[in-house]
């Protein structure tokens, strides 16, 4: 590891960008990859008609998986049986009663979009646009307009953790393209142009069976993923890539290898590329149910909610194989 | 309008139910009626690889459309740029700067999922489960167990708006059983058992056209929708209906014509049958485009979080046509 | 009223400024007028031991008054007896049950204090600091450093509901400083240098009396209060006084007369004196007890809670007679 | 410590009760006893004018002392700086610019009352209240009624740390009667019928030197505090002592030597006898004070908000003297 962290500004001077490849006034990024033609793609894949959806828990008495700095979404009831039996609450007409509730969270707090503007470094967001208008919401590049154009198309699970043999990769492990590759080749499933990727790694899994401690050991954050390198990046820009995922709470990573830097690729994929980040995805299920029956490709249907400036938001996304 | 709405025990006393047709633990309700062939028939209605997002805007400035005795939600940032602007935050190592926001909202203030144990009667919630276990968060029937399964198969927009030649239904304007038979007719499209509803009556764009006091003259809550009728709820039930959703914030009618009962399909329906109801839905370019193009018929997925406990909870359906 | 409401910049460049007068790192403004001594002389006010609280009821489910911008506060369970009725939560060792709640409010959606950084004109709060301190929360001048010190002292019930023989002042009525001057007269009260003053005028009383309607009728914010002279300033300045507060939501005449502006008061008296203000004070029946035994002047003990960052806090403050 | 502890209704049948003492619709319990001769008296023990705030910093992001079933106040902004330099919001006419914020908070997630509907056992509250009255809200005693009357009057600091020669007592470490009576020997200081109580322990300032580890060591919540027995409870009963608070999460000892029974003076104080409870106390520097000058005594200043339904409140209490 270097001494010192190195600067983006330095680190990915020389790595592809997509601003302004759509137009100066661009919020989608490489959801633009996912046409009507991709959709269809993806519609192709469908075999068996088995749904898998892959949001986790949300609002867990025993806690949910989450990025340090943010805490536990709360769920409280604003009606329930009880209000009637103590005679707060009167039957509406014809004697209907309801249960009613609210949370508060954190709308990255759970499975979930990362919005384009969610991430940068220096004062552009994706597509240059100026990280003030982060200020007080997204004007530019927020959740919202991922929303609108959903995230729908054909996706591969890539099984990294079946192809190393391990139930969990460990705490900061690599995912390199070779790792990919192989995964494409023991899976023998052919990653095509614009497929959204999944990466499953067993990380979460550690967290359900041995709570914070387990993923958090000491309170470090430092997850398994795929890890920056310039080859990685050149592929994801090739293979116009439109979205990745994993079931990790940070989708790659933690610290590169080589320089110690923090979440490189949500810079060089997200922020340069445009690529779209999805996410704490529970893929346990659809992981072994493609070890089985040797289907790995699916159509995939993200939807985050449309939540108007937001920097995130939570999502149950759904395969369907 | 009788002079005392009917109580349901009485107006429902021989409304056919569902429970314990799945077994004395269900949760699903109609959603066990979408099987993996109910899946593939859905995939099969694609055709153009087009895709609509029905999810309403989230937390606007301006407002979202509510139910009376909810609140808008309220989104807030917890890290942006002008954190890093005044010296709060320190970008990470390598640079990474980052926004982050937080949510409170009522988990039925946008477009969302209704539990099958968010609304009941008398002291039985679906399925005969004790109307007690809603009390601090829903023990039975909670959204929970819908989002696990997901609502994905094929789906039907009636357009009844453009049935009766209008923008808009009108206050209170009630939909037979002899509109949706007119509306199947008239699109050309026949409704087959297991099929998704969406009912577009166009009384959400009033909302965003004029605002509150557009839908709720007075601040009267009364809807257009289906209207109860028992024909009506014997045809959901021998069709055998997963799942319906409107342009509305009840999905039904709201006070019935013959007895001012309220919500009675709320009790025929979803708590009598476990038919899961969506509401607030986005169906204004969707119903355009099947004008257009004839084709009212789609894949349908529904994805609300997994809330544990939920009484309901936000989505963004997708219809792929 | 002037076709163009006038600027600060332009209408308060000669109005005097306590800028520096404390130092280059205050942040109390005008309570540090408020000295032992002073509390001392409160003491000596007391006659009879009489208390009255001035915070109104907070969360009550008719509604709170709000100033436009802010939203109802929710207060939700998250235990009560429910909770053990059916099973979710179980008693302690020996038997204790307990309920516990959670609350959401904008932190000045009730009586309460204004920070001293929470309005400002151009590019500097109080005492000269940056604007821009105030992003993501307050680092200068936020209501905590309020709360350390206290806002006790001696105070004066200014009655000009009663002055002027009404219930309550009209709505956009002005108080001048002739009306403050005739008010001590008329309660045989003077008004001695550093004392807190308290204007009661009536209007909060028609919103419990009549609802959000009576206070805003067709939505206008535009209530009774001291209105903005350059007479009036110079008095506050002189006399030194530490804090007002008033039964309205803002504690002053929305509209200027002559210009039109909005909320002078808050600029001049405390963007430039840092004179405290206190907001929504329920006065009425402490004015009715001050009318009856003739005694005006009061031990005043206003404690908001010490909020980290904090632009304002809800307060529940204390008369004593 | 027993094998089982035992239970409350075992315990406690013996210790006395204020039930019914006031009224059957008594809601105020032994705060009925601060009447205006004892504020009166209260007010006479000021000498200095020396006023502390007993408050502790509200939503540190180093994060705040907290019952362990209970998260961190969560505090954003709605409105600041930020806002007007990209474009979101335009200052008033006139030019105002203003910094708003909203808080989520346990009710309970700072120093606070409890309400006497907070803590019971079987099935009836303080003044034999049903306990599901606390369902949704409290319907009997709830902080509201605690807050409309305020809790002023003489107090007496109790300064067990330096009577034991400590900067704080241990953990669990119990303080009997004898320790009172110890403390009021070394202070010098006769505590009176109707004296509201402060016990000072030390302990929380462990947690602002030492974080959560150094007051949840492994996380085990077991505090030092007055420890129950018969004795203690008869004298509370004949002093009449209408509140108690202390600068620990739960002013008491959390474990009963003897019988291993927790909480036991929430029930035979609070919920018996009506005593109020007030915690999480900032007393450190009021402590240092006493020691310095020999006054133990002071007017108090307590004024939780009115919350309507509340089980507790946020409060910021005040020690004049």
């Amino acid at each position: 590891m270097a001494t010192k962290p190195a600067s983006f500004h330095e680190m990915l001077k020389d790595s592809p960008k997509n601003w302004g490849r759509w137009g100066a006034n661009d919020e989608l990024g490489a959801l633009n990859f996912l046409t009507s033609e991709e959709v269809l793609r993806g519609v192709k894949s469908v075999k068996h008609g088995k749904v898998f959806t892959l949001g986790v828990p949300l609002a867990r008495p025993q806690g949910d998986p989450l990025y340090p700095s943010r805490s536990q979404p709360i769920r409280t009831m604003a009606m329930d049986k009880g209000f009637y039996l103590n005679g707060r609450a009167t039957p509406m007409a014809g004697g209907l009663e309801y249960a009613d509730d609210i949370i508060v969270m954190y709308l990255q707090g759970t499975t979930q979009y990362d919005a384009l503007g969610h991430v940068w470094y220096g004062d552009k967001i994706y597509n240059g646009y100026d990280a003030k208008t982060t200020i007080g919401g997204l004007q530019k590049c927020s959740v919202q307009a991922l929303a609108e154009h959903g995230i729908v198309g054909r996706a591969v699970l890539l099984d990294i953790a079946r192809l190393k043999g391990k139930a969990s990769l460990d705490m900061g492990e690599r995912i390199t393209l070779e790792d990919i590759k192989a995964a494409e080749k023991k899976q023998n499933t052919k990653i095509e142009k614009h497929d959204i990727l999944l990466i499953h790694t067993g990380w979460l899994k550690k967290f359900y069976d041995g709570g914070s401690a387990a993923i958090f050991p000491n309170g470090a954050f430092n997850e398994p993923g795929l890890g920056y390198s310039p080859e990685l990046v050149k592929w994801f820009y090739e293979m116009e890539i439109p979205s990745i995922g994993s079931d990790t709470i940070g989708s790659e990573q933690t610290f590169h290898d080589e320089s110690g830097t923090m979440l490189v690729l949500h810079m060089a994929l997200l922020c340069h590329l445009g690529v779209v980040f999805n996410e704490i995805d529970w893929t346990e299920d659809l992981a072994a149910d493609c070890a089985k029956d040797g289907q790995y490709t699916f159509l995939f249907v993200g939807a985050p909610l449309k939540v108007v400036g937001g920097a995130g938001s939570p999502v149950n996304p759904v395969a369907i194989k």
